[in-house]
């Protein structure tokens, strides 16, 4: 006994998906033509549309329909800044804390040899050209925290620098309504040696 | 900020499925687009395929292209033994044991009345009808051990016992290879209650 071949071609379809094994692909399946076909044929079609349409913005490398994505082309944003972060999410919570009024590059990833994304893999040549146009004064590192993102920014500050590029990270320290007592010691280490001198105002 | 229509819709038509809530989504969606297109491609043809080629089959409901599945038109199959199950993937891990040679009825699913799963929607009076040829002698209760398809088996038991069907569910007991000192007591008090006379032989 076997499955009949298009139950067959979709679970195989639904096993490429990170994260999602064989148990959960035959599910998933199930789940689909047995309950939800509208939302099959809904995601088909997404899928379908998104393939065909979204492409990489020219300027900042996130996804896009159009050549500039809506930020690269927004004429309040100030040129001079420029904002480099792993993913369009991050860039969605940077843009939430409205605190932020430059433009950005999105890597779509991070360092990582062990799966064989390097430089090439993350655009770094496009990055160094965005951000020599001239007008981009202060490079701001949004990377992770994560030992291989904190990598990925090291290795760019490295090669922004050399270029003779203001570059900046993002400040570590204790988060927001934090305690100290529960917060860990590394974090607390390096709020103790980022610490800022009080100003009078 | 906000992402292009063609991204939004594709995150959304992934959060439809069962146990992807919104981040998975997202990452699911960025995965697709930065590294798989290919996959999402062939995910999205399996899907149209899939809703428009599969259907039940008529005889025993399970998931088949043509309007009777392969199992039902197989000619060496005991037309007298009727043996229910709730999913394609439990009919499988039956047809492993290669110990029936009998015929399948597929609920696809089983009793749930918390999300408004009825007799109805598990097609109690296909099943019946099904029962009732005149072929059928014995109808082997196979849905799960769980106590939502152990009330299924239940109430289908008794339908079918009050048609004068000879009605038999799966032993239970102590699993093969199973160190009595490691299966739980509910287990080992259903294998002494359930024990078996040994013949010789």
């Amino acid at each position: 006994m076997s499955s009949p071949p298009a139950l067959s071609a979709l679970i195989d379809a639904l096993r490429a998906l990170p994260g999602i094994g064989p148990r959960s692909a035959q599910r998933l399946a199930y789940h689909l033509m047995q309950h939800d076909r509208a939302a099959a044929q809904r995601l088909a079609c997404a899928l379908q549309h998104a393939v065909e349409r979204l492409r990489h913005c020219a300027r900042c490398n996130t996804f896009t329909e159009a050549p500039l994505c809506k930020t690269c082309t927004d004429p309040a944003r100030d040129a001079a800044l420029l904002c480099v972060v792993e993913t369009p999410a991050d860039q969605l919570i940077l843009e939430q804390t409205l605190s932020y009024r430059g433009l950005y590059f999105v890597l779509m990833g991070h360092l990582n040899p062990i799966d064989g994304i390097g430089p090439r893999e993350i655009h770094f040549e496009r990055l160094l050209k965005r951000a020599d146009d001239g007008v981009v004064r202060e490079v701001i590192l949004a990377t992770n925290f994560t030992s291989e993102s904190e990598a990925t920014a090291h290795y760019l500050g490295q090669l922004l620098k050399a270029r003779g590029l203001t570059t900046t990270r993002l400040a570590r320290g204790v988060p927001l309504g934090a305690e100290l007592e529960y917060t860990d010691p590394g974090t607390v280490a390096r709020a103790l040696l980022d610490r800022r001198l009080i100003c009078d105002s």
